[in-house]
């Protein structure tokens, strides 16, 4: 039988799959962890997948190279789409890609399925990248094609032997190293927000908490003092913010087959380490690096979401970002509170601004006030000669 | 006596100008009210003025001409400057600027003399804007040239029989309609936050509160209903919001002369109503309208701050943002919460977002599976291209 | 019979479809002339039509038409693709896609033919606004679906009675107000340019000869002091130029499709006009107009090139192009030669380049050495500081 | 005595410095050679430098380093200010400054003198570099200070022994590697060209003739085959170009200190380089790197041109385009004619432009036509919403 490597989550969809596609394939399911599941869950993933009938199954932790390949440059440009979602799926999704394309590869596999529909942004990720990386590699994807409804697909297990409980929560999680995205009844129409118990993290404290984050050359290298690699110290700083209910958001935004989608998340170590990455930056980058990262990473994030991590421009601009971070190093002071958090401050070997320099508003020590006028007469000059032409 | 016209705010530095200049100057005053003064405090700097010996004192009511000019093209921006800072200040200063220039005009006066010291943005946009407006009218500034100290002119001020008393306040305050900004001790250095009480709205309101805006073509138009004009609606929401203490920040920027500066800000009213604007605009804006807008917003809100409003590349992006307007029309229901708020989700004619088209991730009803399969293939084209290519 | 609009361009393909679909739908062909046909043409054109037996043949005469709403803001923005092409093939079918799809609404069409292929951009922008203006209308196009070769059209002509002599002509040649395209075997590969002859316009004059172009408002309202309409005097300005062989170049650019395509242009009054307008604003306009222009402009051409034309965002950007224009008005000399022309100089009530405010690197009226040295001093404050904190 | 370095041209206004200051410092002359001088011409700047008076003098050759530095990104960017000019002076400057700022650190030296007016950019570029890698250094300029006019400084330098003939040239010309600047009478104000004679290369062959160049990575590594290093390649294409009298052409652009400026440029090889480059771009670079290295080219042209080649964004922005250039290797044809250049074509293994992946507009290997009907149906669907919402 030909191989197949199956994008297996343990869900009804992909279950439906793998078990249809068994019949015609030789299956190896696999899963990407990128920061959502713990062993119990993958445990279960696996359990699962063998019960459907999978040749063999496989899961690829995919943490840290996320963290390398995308996350970083997330935080580096302070990527908000839309002033507001961190990106969670979609940078997620690409890593899980390049993971299950470069394993089918590996086992010579000649087909890949997904269980991606045919309405939203994840089928274009998948297949964008399965065919720029494997041109050779076709793809199967039933849930699209085939359009049928959770029903249908419980019957074709139970007849397939396979009885179990595809109950469908109320609200469909998808939890990752950089947020929780979370859809339900609310989200498919434009007025209502989430109810609180739709997000994973409930308030658990009350009090404030200060909570200081080192970053070295832009990366997140020590929370409260205790360096580790920047995916765990997003780990810890998410574990440290959920008990206030930190990062709860809903975004709205354009999916890439042109219409508007509105999904709930929450991220609270992404927002904090990117507001806090940001104030860090203010002080030590000067206004035309602020200026032009802000173009940069605005881009970056588009395209990224738009499933076009491949295109060389990636590279390029993740060379600039990269570039930018040199002196991002120092230490950001943050207070989590219940549902929201301040940042305080920052310190830095590298603070432009500093009291040696003359203080905004108060005192000029570089120059004097006829240097100052000097500068804004010049400054003034094209508006003046402007006006005097056209007036 | 020469004519001169002086920015007079009823403080120790203006009032020792005042003094100074009657000397040798028919000295009018005048302050232009953006939003920050309440009816006793105009009659107290008039009160002020004429302690100081000036010959006449006017107030320049500017809060619907401030709007007009301003803040509404802020509001179609969601200008934030560094993602942060609604530009209270900045964006007051150019029309306080280019109400007593056109005042000092019509008077005839030929000398204007404004209070800023020789270190900050202010100077800046004051001396450009009148040397633009007014090349033939000469700007006389006593603090930056002379640099005293406060007692140095609380002592010139008691020479001169003046004997006020003249405490420095601990925390330096500027009110206006777009915001109050806040200096002191902190914001000289780049570690601490505000203290609480530095502040000038105390949380007294601890339920939560549903506020319901209503935009026409970008303008806020109404509040929970009631219409008014937009300047209004923003004083009326602003009220709303201060009880809950929403709306603080720590601002840290690139000043005109090349330093930083940090200033706190409480700006309820600014932020809750771009924060809702951008919202409904994610619903009834394509993509490459939001992706354009914040460019044009970010450049816009950059040359604003540095006094740049009467460029006239500043009206090409107002015909810009006026234009993408269009369709912005729609409520926003927004939850006030004790030091933060949340966006419930927005009602409009325009909204994009129609389960008509199909619902994200969900169901595709405008195109098939097929089609999906073909959109993709030759959107990944170039990438594929690129890869085969060169690898 | 249903009623079916035909885009006819008199060639093979569109004959082909005409014959073909006469025998199920009520044909009424159209041609829309955006500048490429003269009156002998398009009675060629008709007798053609009513050969293939359609039942009713309409020219629309959309030259001014084609200018006001696209070749303006060509102006406007200096819109050249890449540098180097003025988008002269992508601009016009835009327009001849609305022409058509307006006349198989006003006729109450209910299908919609064209002869595109399925490989090229023409398709894309056909079918995307016949779709965005008249959803309800079905799109045929047997060209991209049937795939036939020219001597299968020919043949099945034939044996419907059609026997005309249909030569592919060595270079296929596109014309219209804003430039004429040609493709030939040459721009089938990168390497090789076309030859002389493929062109339609051969040097015949080899003596210099100034051209005297007057702008109002960035519109090209006068040639040598002959004032017309924009649209004509570009005509009148290609002819004087196209003896000189002016306004050869080859474009290589990306297809919508994401494939690359390589075509042959000559653009004569095009090019002259661009380059004139731009150097008008470069005396007129300040340093952020040109600087933001270059933005705007070159996300226009790609927009309006890859058929996104009815997005509302290029509404706004036209909002912004034609705020920019408010001052670009003057005179601008060319002087023609052979294969090239050269910009002599402009003159301008706007002229912003005025000895009166001081000569460049000459000598300086409006400040003095002193201004200078304080304004560089406070213009390398952060780069000062920045080297002083880093170093 | 203390030292002071002194930029040294050997013309009247740094001659007239170099003999003042010689009674006060012990002035050490330095000229920086960025391609413009001739061995003679170093003899004669050094030859006249001594007869001024001067300790030492010292030519330093830092062609090389001009390429390293900053022409080498201004191919990389394909950088034309205003699409005209290639930045010549602006770039040179930048270098001269650096050299002479280490030069004078190098001796210890405690002053430096140079021979900008007030009126221009060149003091902007001199002062800010030299301030910023050298704060401790004091700047002393004698013309920008004095305003002495050419007659008095003469007189003055009669007076002190030195009767040379000091002839002004009718044409001003700064010559280098990356183009000849030549102001005159006719570029005071905006009407009129310059004469044919103004211009250093004058029209020798008439035949055409073709020019192979080879690029590696971005890099002008062969001119017809001969390889050499990229700062040679230049001055080789240079000298093949201008007996054809290629290059010429008048910038008007806005000056650092706000007015308008007009020059004259020769810059053959520049411009032959960076259309070259752009071409074998066009063919191997994505859609998207075109794009975003447009923004960020030209910003990197204003930084540059504005004297800001310090601050740190410059080295993130060659980073972006560093990266960008990986692929862009191969070889471009282009055919040298009487005052214009012909692009023919270009062949490079990493040509996107391939005929395995279907010819534009001619047939689709790729892709079926069903395929292309979902691909337009799905990119329409955003417009087709907006128009279905709002109308």
């Amino acid at each position: 039988m030909k191989k197949l490597v199956i994008a297996y989550s343990g869900g009804l969809d992909t279950s439906y799959c793998a078990v249809s596609l068994s019949k015609e394939f030789e299956v190896h399911a696999v899963s990407v962890n990128t920061g959502g599941f713990t062993k119990e869950e993958i445990n279960h993933i696996e359990s699962n997948a063998y019960k459907m009938g999978v040749a063999t199954y496989k899961n690829i932790d995919a943490v840290a190279t996320f963290y390398q390949k995308v996350v970083k440059y997330l935080i580096f440009g302070n990527v908000l789409k839309n002033n507001t979602y961190p990106l969670s799926v979609s940078a997620e999704r690409i890593i899980q890609a390049i993971e299950i394309v470069e394993y089918a590869k590996s086992i010579d596999a000649e087909y890949i399925a997904h269980g991606s529909t045919g309405a939203g942004n994840d089928q274009v990720r998948f297949d964008m990248i399965f065919q720029t990386l494997a041109p050779g590699i076709k793809i199967i994807t039933p849930i699209r094609d085939e359009q049928l409804t959770r029903q249908q697909e419980i019957d074709y297990l139970k007849e397939n032997g396979i009885d179990m409980s595809w109950e469908k929560a109320k609200y469909s999680i998808n939890k990752g190293l950089w947020g929780t995205s979370v859809g339900g009844e609310e989200t498919l129409s434009s007025e209502k927000p989430l109810p609180d118990e739709a997000y994973p993290s409930q308030l658990k404290h009350a009090e404030d908490e200060k909570v200081k984050l080192t970053f070295s050359k832009g990366e997140l290298v020590a929370v409260n003092g205790i360096e580790n690699n920047p995916e765990i110290n997003i780990e810890v700083l998410n574990n440290l913010a959920s008990v206030y209910a930190i990062g709860r958001d809903i975004h709205v935004g354009d999916t890439i087959v042109g219409i508007k989608g509105r999904v709930g998340f929450e991220a609270a170590a992404a927002l904090i380490t990117i507001k806090a990455h940001h104030l860090l930056e203010k002080h030590t980058l000067t206004k035309w690096q602020l200026q032009h990262k802000e173009y940069i990473a605005s881009f970056y994030g588009m395209h990224l979401h738009e499933g076009q991590y491949l295109d060389p421009v990636m590279r390029d601009m993740e060379a600039f970002l990269q570039s930018s971070q040199d002196k991002v190093t120092g230490e950001v002071t943050v207070t989590l509170k219940p549902y929201h958090f301040d940042l305080d401050g920052i310190s830095s070997e590298h603070d432009l601004m500093s009291a040696k320099f003359g203080s905004y508003g108060e005192e000029n020590k570089g120059w004097s006030a006829e240097d100052a006028k000097g500068f804004i007469k010049i400054l003034g000059n094209q508006n003046k000669i402007y006006q005097h032409v056209n007036s």
